[in-house]
This record gives C-alpha cells, sequence and structure tokens, in this order.
C-alpha cells in the first residue's frame, strides 16, 4: 500500500532536513528487506552480481531475487513481480533495462516499495528518448514518496546493514562516507581504500541525480551516526547555493573533503562527455567552497588519506608539529613536506631539549625538531619522547615512525615485551593529550605486531613522508573552519 | 701487495671519468670475493646480519667472514684477518667499531683489498675524535689506492653480482640506481620500492663521503650498463660545480632524478643534525640543478615512480598526452592531473573521433580525449583504440587504464583469449610506435594476468591519476633536458 505522499509532490525539492528525509533515506541505507529487480542465474548478467554482491556481504534481512520465470535463484525464492512478494520491502534494487524499469518501478509504487536504486543506465545521459522515461520514473517516484538513487550508477555500500550491491569485494565498514559522480572511478578508489585498510559507512554512486541528488545525501549524512567524515567526488553541482548552504551546517560537525573535478579545461571536456555535468566557474566554485570550509583535493587518492586522519583523530589547535623518527632522512623530508603544506616545525626550547637528550645515547644528533631516536636508549623512550612532544604547549600534533624494530625471532622476550609496551602507550597519547598523531611506514609493515597495536589507537597510518604532512595539514584545515562555522552559528 | 697508488695521492680526487674510476669502483660493486670484518654467530650483532644478506641474496664470489675467535661463521670458514685469507679479497665490509676499523684497514691495505663499505658509525659525524680516525682512514685508502663507501652508513646493493650487505629483503634486480645521503630512509624507501615491483641496480648508501661522494658514484653509474635511470637523495653537496658539470655529461644518456633535501628551513635544520650538511641557497642551487637538467621532485616516493616510467619508456617527442579508461571517472581526473603538470590534452580530429567511435558502442561518450572506453565493442578495440591514438602525429604519449575486466572463472575462453590478445598488442605499442604508455591500476591488480603481459612490456603501472601524470611529465622533463644537453655537446 503507498504511503501518502510526505512533501508538495513533484514541484518542490527537499530544503530542509528533516525526520522526513531521515525516514526517508533510512529505507535505504538501512532496509529491512531487498528486492533485487534482475536478479539472475546467469554469470554473465549483472543481476547475478548484484545478487551475489548483497549476499556475499552479509546483508541479513529479506532477500528477494524478481525474475519473470525463475523460481529459485542463487538459493532465494525468486518473484515474477514485487507485487508478488509475500512481505514488505524498503528497497528495491533495479538491474533491468531502462524500459523495464518504468514498468518494474510502477509495481513498487503500488506495492509500497519505500526507496529505490537505479542501476541501470540509458535515462538522461544518452538523450531525449532517455530523458522522457527518466522524468516518467520521477513522477512515479514523487506521486507514492519513493526516494531514489540513480539512475545510471554503480549502487551503494552501507555499513549499517552490510549491504552492498555494486562491488565484487565490500569495503570494510568504518566512518568514512563517500559520494561519488562517477561509478567505475568509485569503484576502483574502494578498492585501494581496502588495500590501505581504510573503512566505509557509505557508498554512494549518485549517478544521474534524477531524484536523490548530493544536497540530499549530505543532509542525511549529517545526521548519520556511523559517519564521521565525508568525501565527495563531484563532477558537477546543480545547485551551487543550496550545496554551499548545506556544506556550512554539516561541517560544524563533521568534515567534507572534495575533489571536484573538471578543475582544467581539458577536464571540464571529459567531465562533459561523462555524466554531461557543467562544471562551471571552477575558480569561483571552489572560492565559494573554501569559504564555506570544505577541505577541496587536486589529488582523489589523497582524499582518503585525509578522511582517515579526520575520522580517528583529535583537532589540533594550530598548525605547529613534531616530527619523530628513528631515521635522520625521514626527519628531514618530513620537515620539508611540513613547511610546504603551511605546517610550523617548531624548534624546541633547551629544557626540552635536555630532557629528550636523557633518553637518547649520547652520540644521538641533538633533538631541536625533528627528533631524530635512531640511537634511544630503549624501546620505552620511543614512548616517553612521545609523551614530551605531545606534553609541549607549542606543538599541535605528531608525525612519527613508530618503534618497528626488534620482531625477530631472536629478539629477547624482555625487549619485545617492552616495544609493544612502548607502542601501547604512544596509542593513549591522541586520547590523553587531546592531539592527534600521524604515522608513517610502508604498507608491508601493516602485518608488524606493533600496527596492530597502532590500529586499536586509530593512528592513521601512511606511506609516506608527504602523505602525512597532508593529512596533518587536513586536520589544521578543518579544526579551523569548524571553529569558524560555529562561530557564524 | 699493495697495488700502485694510480693518482696524485691525497690532494687531488678524481675529476674526470676515466678507466681507473670504474676499474676501483668495479672492485665494489662487481667484487669476485667479499670479506665481512665483524661477521658474527652471535644474532644480535650488526655483523650478523650483514653476513646473512650477503649469503641470502645469492652472491656467488668467495665470502670471507672476519672475527678474531670464530673458525665458522654460518657455515663459513672464519679469519682472524683479513691477511691470513688464502686468496684476494676485492671487497671488505666493515661492522666492527671505529677503532678496529681503523686496524682492520691498515692489514687490508697490507693484503691489497682494493675495496671497502665502511658501515661503522663513529667518525666525522660525531665531532674531533671521530675525525681524526676518519682521516687515518682516508690516508690509508690513498696510500694503498683503495677507495671506500662510507663510513656512518647503511652498506651497497649491487645487482650484477647480487650482492647485498644493508637489507633484510634484497631489492629486486632492475634499471635504477639509487644513491642516498640517508641510510635508513634508503631502507624504507627500497621496501616501498620493493612492494611495487621496481627493480634496482645499485644502491649506494653514501654516509660521510670520506673518500667516495656523489659526484664520484654519478661518473660510474654514467657507465654503468645495468643502470638506466638514477635517484638521488642529497641532503648536501660539497662541491656543487663539480656535481653540476657531471650531471651535465651523465644526463646525455641516463636521466638524473633528485630530491634535495632541506628545502624549508626546519628541513634545512633536520639535515644539519642528520649529516651535518649545510644545505646552502636552496633557491640557486635548484636553479642551477634545473639548468643542468637534473629533474628534481619534492616528493622522495614520487621520484622512484618518475625514474620507473624513465628507466623503461621511450622518450615522447613533446607534451601532448591522450588519456583513455574504461571509466569516465579517471578519464576526468586524469586530464586535470595532466593539466596541473603541464601536459597537454588535445582535442582528438573529427576523423580520428570517428574512427574511435566505430569501435564503440552507439551511446558511447564522445572520444574527444580523454577517450571514455567503457563501452568499446570488445576487448580488442581496446587496443585498437590505443594504436589509433598512438599513431596520430600530434600525440606524444598515452595514459590509460589497462583492458582488466573478464577473468572470472565463467568467463567464456574466446573472451578471455582476446583479452589477452589485445593486451599483448597493447604492450607492444611503446616499441612500435615509439611512443610511451603510462598505466594505472590498484596494486592488487599486479596479481592480474593482464599485469603481468605489461610488465614484459615494461609498461609502468602506477596507483593513481596523479602519479601517472607526474610520470609522463617526467618523461617530457627528461626528453627536453637530454635534447639540450646534447645540443650543448
Amino acid at each position: 500500500m503507498p504511503r501518502k505522499t510526505p512533501f508538495n509532490a513533484a514541484s518542490e525539492p527537499f530544503r530542509e532536513m528533516g525526520a522526513t528525509l531521515k525516514t526517508q533515506l533510512d529505507f535505504i541505507f538501512k532496509p529491512k528487506s531487498v528486492a533485487v529487480i534482475g536478479a539472475s542465474n546467469n554469470r554473465q548478467r549483472w543481476g547475478h552480481g548484484t545478487l551475489q554482491s548483497v549476499i556475499r556481504a552479509g546483508f541479513r534481512g529479506n532477500i528477494y531475487p524478481i525474475h519473470p520465470k525463475e523460481k529459485v535463484i542463487q538459493g532465494f525464492t525468486a518473484y515474477a513481480s514485487v507485487l508478488d512478494v509475500p512481505g514488505e520491502i524498503d528497497l528495491a534494487v533495479f538491474i533491468v533495462n531502462a524500459e523495464q524499469t518504468v514498468k518494474a518501478m510502477e509495481e513498487c509504487a503500488r506495492k509500497g516499495v519505500k526507496g529505490a536504486v537505479v542501476i541501470t543506465a540509458g535515462f538522461a545521459e544518452i538523450g531525449n528518448s532517455g530523458k522522457e522515461m527518466q522524468n516518467a520514473m520521477v513522477n512515479i517516484a514523487r506521486r507514492s514518496g519513493m526516494r531514489f538513487v540513480g539512475p545510471n550508477c554503480l549502487g551503494i555500500w552501507s555499513s549499517a546493514v552490510s549491504l552492498d550491491c555494486c562491488f565484487y569485494k565490500a569495503p570494510l565498514a568504518g566512518p568514512i562516507a563517500f559520494v561519488s559522480q562517477s561509478g567505475t572511478l568509485g569503484e576502483y578508489l574502494l578498492e585501494i581504500a581496502l588495500e590501505k585498510g581504510y573503512g566505509f559507512s557509505k557508498f554512494i554512486s549518485s549517478g544521474n541525480q534524477a531524484d536523490l541528488d548530493v544536497c540530499d545525501y549530505l543532509e542525511y549524512l549529517s545526521e548519520d551516526q556511523d559517519t564521521k567524515t565525508i568525501v565527495l567526488y563531484l563532477e558537477g553541482v546543480r545547485d551551487g547555493r543550496r550545496f554551499l548552504d548545506i556544506s556550512q551546517k554539516v561541517i560544524r560537525e563533521k568534515a567534507i573533503i572534495m575533489y571536484k573535478a573538471g578543475r582544467t579545461s581539458a577536464g571540464m571536456r571529459a567531465a562533459m562527455s561523462h555524466t554531461a555535468s557543467l562544471a562551471g566557474n571552477h575558480e569561483l566554485f571552489e572560492a565559494a567552497c573554501r569559504q564555506a570550509g570544505i577541505i577541496r583535493s587536486t589529488n582523489i587518492l589523497e582524499a582518503f588519506d585525509v578522511a582517515e586522519a579526520l575520522a580517528h583523530q583529535p583537532l589540533p589547535r594550530g598548525n605547529r608539529v613534531a616530527v619523530t623518527s628513528g631515521g635522520g632522512g625521514f626527519c628531514v623530508t618530513t620537515a620539508d613536506a611540513c613547511a610546504a603544506y603551511g605546517l610550523e616545525v617548531p624548534e624546541l626550547d633547551s629544557d626540552t631539549q635536555r630532557r629528550i637528550l636523557s633518553l637518547l645515547h649520547a652520540y644521538s644528533p641533538p633533538p631541536k625538531n625533528p627528533v631524530d631516536m635512531i640511537a634511544r636508549k630503549g624501546p620505552m623512550s620511543h614512548a616517553e619522547i612521545i609523551e614530551i612532544l605531545a606534553g609541549l604547549d607549542y606543538i599541535d600534533g605528531i608525525i612519527m615512525t613508530p618503534p618497528w624494530g626488534g620482531f625477530h625471532r631472536d629478539t629477547p622476550a624482555e625487549f619485545m615485551k617492552e616495544l609493544i609496551d612502548s607502542a601501547e602507550r604512544i596509542a593513549q597519547v591522541p586520547q590523553r593529550f587531546g592531539k592527534p598523531i600521524i604515522s608513517a611506514g610502508a604498507r608491508e609493515y601493516r602485518k608488524h605486531p606493533i600496527y596492530e597495536i597502532l590500529k586499536k589507537g586509530e593512528i592513521p597510518f601512511f606511506e609516506g613522508p608527504d602523505t602525512c604532512a597532508r593529512a596533518m595539514q587536513g586536520l589544521v584545515q578543518y579544526a579551523r573552519a569548524r571553529e569558524h562555522a560555529r562561530a557564524r552559528g
């Protein structure tokens, strides 16, 4: 049975976050039941993979494959139409062709389906005939109160109910929400993020945004308990004013990191033929976003690194960083990178230098900042030095390499134990001192026992000095932006 | 028996590359026999690991552990002194303390040892007492004609004889030579490079450079058959004029990519306490390097990516790039990145667009460049489009994502075969057309069968659009620099 239309149908899109939008989108991101329209037993069909993803990622609600003829698909009872499904359906995922989508959506409206993800392509992006079908679909949705993602998208991931209708390998669950106007790039990036160990609360491939658009997602995510940080890949924004207004509100609580594509003429040309997005005046838009407090990224991979830091670490009060490593080269390159990103690496006062020197062997280089710990007296000195640095009122955050050494089979047990204890003390520093720590290490080190300890402390982990500094800059940027946004009220 | 001193002892360092320097350094990088002075059976000692590394990496020449008491170390006959070794010794590796090093070096001189790698620290970097010992060591070497690396370094790797005296895991053999003024950073970077699959001809941790310095290494590497590209991590240069003169000669044949540390005041302070390097006027030095044709990198990890491309791909004639992918988002972000790195992404002429369109389905986005291949007609279309692009006289290089799709267990055999054939055709394009191809893909894709094919074609492989564009820029930069260097004569 169709629910009552909760808004002024077809004329007025949602302008304010309210219980209504939240309720509507919860049906999409926290459904109790999912119908897969176009599910298939034929492994060559997209509908096979989509149902596979839903099952494999571990969705525990009801799953209803919809297919005109099959009785059982991948072990689940199949139905010819959503109208034949005995229970209620919160969410319908569409992977039939465009014509069939319109017809099936009518049936969904009659059934009272509450939300949809329309993966199907062949709508507005192919021209007038597609545009008509897209409008028809929007009208059905408006009439019935159904909201939908897409069309012409890759699907969604929602950690809240382990719902994956797009990826071969589901993302890890975690605090980053990612809204992407590109499906394949989104998939690609999530694959890299998975390798890096980053977790996601939501992935939303927004597609043609015929109904729900990036502004709706932002509103929804701003109150989403699972989301701490939002990454946007945008090729164009329909309503720039609304986007900025909503963003200003969102960043009072959560950071937004945006890669806006089409910042050059070649990029604009590509965006145009990709999603027919009019990139508009890029510089004006960027300036407005900066003013709104959105963190802009010009390197889409790096956007996730910054998001990872923002999702896990306390915000610094300023831009003053201590750099420390068990090796001089890392100290030098990180100090350079910090300066390049507008971070200060203040020289330590002489009293602090003396305190740190007492934890180092006599032949150590002077610990002015950066602090080269190559000749620390023992594993615990590592933690003690980090604590001294974190305790300084003129240090706002720390970039370090962790105490990796000494996990060979001949490492004495006492030494190993001290290393572990040291890492555990370091892992508590961000909480204890309210200051962020960013850590560096080759990816291979993620197999290292110390990494597990840092991970429990939510200390973000990056490969190179440059990325560490960029992530710290992101923390500084957001700390300032949030302060301004809250001051504005 | 000591060889005749081949140069004006102690006064005049080498100023020209000649047979002499090559002969001398071949004893270090292509030794037939290696003595490990300070080799140990005690797993807690550095000398244990060093000998382990030599054995494990597969050095096939004679290995002589030197230890005052032990008779057998790690299965090899040990000697109390190099003077007791029955055969000739080309190279001695030192990991005893500084005092013992001076004494053992005297013995090496008497024995006629030809080269040394002095890992031992505690020389000039600790002050006057160390400086005296360092001078003593230099005098011994000058008298006997022995040349040496270090002291206060991590050691060397040489692929020519699989000699590794520094790393727990030996690097892969390949065409990049890396000279690093930081040992631990060098080790760290090599670890990341190993993960990325990059291969090295030499790693030289240059340390205090008491005898051999970066200029000597550059001269030697310029004629080293195993080396195609040289990466330098420098904290300071003793003789800037000589460095620039040699570099200008080297880049007629091989690219030099340099990370010069200490480009900011914090970095300079760190470099000072790390290797006592006076960074000097960074901007002047950078300008001089640019003029000499050295490729500068401000991101040390990225330096290896650029080196990887330069070691394997033909040089482009200009900066005009075609971008192609099976997904619009990659096209957009790569086009943006290209523009940011000063590369042009020219719009394709209408005839070429028509030819490419015939290989795409009707609903494809217009292939103006970037070319989105999401709807290519079959796997072979991928190769055909790449060939069309490579054949254009206004395209100098290609950035692409490879034809990954379709290696699931249900992929039809014919489709899979066509994919492989397509990749093989693409792998031949750089050779056939004399134009570089740079490829993108998550690291996980290195397990993909298509990756193996690209690797045979030496097509470099990077994770993100930004790195692909940076690497292409590196090729363009070097092509120009080499042209200028050769024109200068």
